[in-house]
């Protein structure tokens, strides 16, 4: 099984519709469309912008074939992270309807505490659960990432939670190397870096997920080398580490 | 009341108990020393020689005149967060005898799940709380600094436990600068960035913390700077945002 998530910006100027029939012609199951979310904003004109967004996200999603969308859910670091997750709530909770209408699942994304300021202010899988819980649709669950959520103590207790309530929707690896020199673009291939990545995602997979392991390695060293060869180590990082 | 946080390399080539009484002929109470720590390693002789150095940080500390060791309490990539953790723990406990001679107190400083490969496995106050309440010791207990913990859904409930213990020892600010471009020395000035520094300074307050509100900035950029003129904009910055 071979698969892929596409980035919206990698859409731009292609028809969707098309793009997805390719992808698929090339044997590649599109496993989600990254990324809705940006939920929170001080503007209420922007937070409606932004919702607005997110309903295209779902057409996108539902015009190139795929049954998800992954949140990466936004911070505003001049209002409070309560405030913004409070708005965060409220723009995910504004989409079930066409969620459900274009069969689309929202995937939140908890994020490393070191993004809370301006990339999501939901930074724990434990308050992923939490809000997926609380907005309660079966379009809307969880994105484990071993990067954002390795060093949580209560990682396993809640990718347990999460699968025990069919929440466990996408599964992203890679690793954290020491030093790691930028705070965005500086993640490793498995085997590099820190993170107990098969454990992890023996817990995963114990807590009934069947989807695909994503490798999702943003890299200024690796994107500047021959994608060709890219791809190539994180097969053999994936063989020998995941 | 003035006071200073003295660290263990700004002692190098002093004599100690001299550098205690010229700081408090200055009029500078001695709030603690910083820093101990550093127990995990995958080399036992390398771990006893770290909790030997810890037993030496104890008698600076006790030489110096202040009544207090902040602890960073250090993580190795090599070996899981939870043998390191186990490692912490024995390394604490082994300190207990000669903390108690000094009358020297432990602080367990929590740091930014960013640092969880290499400096601390301690990442949150929930887990500080956790190894200072297992350790048992009116001896060990929890440094507060918001940067590390700004961004923890449960830090006002974990900062009231840690205060009901009798467990909040020490409380350290300054401010999370978005974007910020170093991992370790970009900290803010208090008011440059998004910690709601008034908020948890109540919280620290309310859960009965009397002590020295500590200024700690590690940045690049200030630190090029005249420190006469830093420390006048941290006084600013302090009596604005703290």
């Amino acid at each position: 099984m071979k698969g892929i998530t596409v980035w919206r910006d990698a859409l731009a100027g292609r028809k969707i519709r098309e793009t997805g029939d390719m992808l698929r012609d090339n044997g590649l199951s599109i496993v989600s469309l990254c990324r809705g979310g940006f939920f929170p904003g001080t503007n209420k004109v922007k937070r409606k912008a932004a919702i607005d967004d997110n309903r295209k996200a779902i057409e996108e999603a539902f015009e190139l074939g795929t049954d998800k969308i992954v949140l990466v859910c936004g911070a505003d670091p001049s209002q409070s992270l309560k405030e913004s997750r409070k708005q965060i709530f409220e723009g995910i909770s504004s989409l079930l309807t066409d969620a459900k209408a274009a069969g689309v699942k929202l995937a939140i994304e908890p994020l490393h505490p070191m993004y809370a300021d301006t990339r999501s202010a939901i930074n724990t899988i434990g308050q992923a659960n939490d809000m997926a819980e609380s907005i309660d649709s079966k379009y809307v669950g969880v994105a484990v990432d071993v990067y954002h959520l390795w060093w949580d103590p209560d990682l396993k207790k809640e990718i347990m939670r999460c699968g025990k309530n069919n929440k466990l929707f996408a599964f992203h690896i890679c690793d954290w190397k020491s030093p790691t020199v930028d705070m965005l673009n500086d993640r490793g291939l498995m085997g590099e870096g820190c993170i107990p990545i098969r454990k992890i995602r023996s817990w995963v997979e114990e807590a009934g997920f069947k989807g695909f392991i994503e490798v999702e390695i943003f890299s200024n060293i690796y994107w500047q080398q021959d994608q060709s060869e890219f791809l190539k180590k994180v097969v053999s990082a994936f063989k020998d580490h995941a």
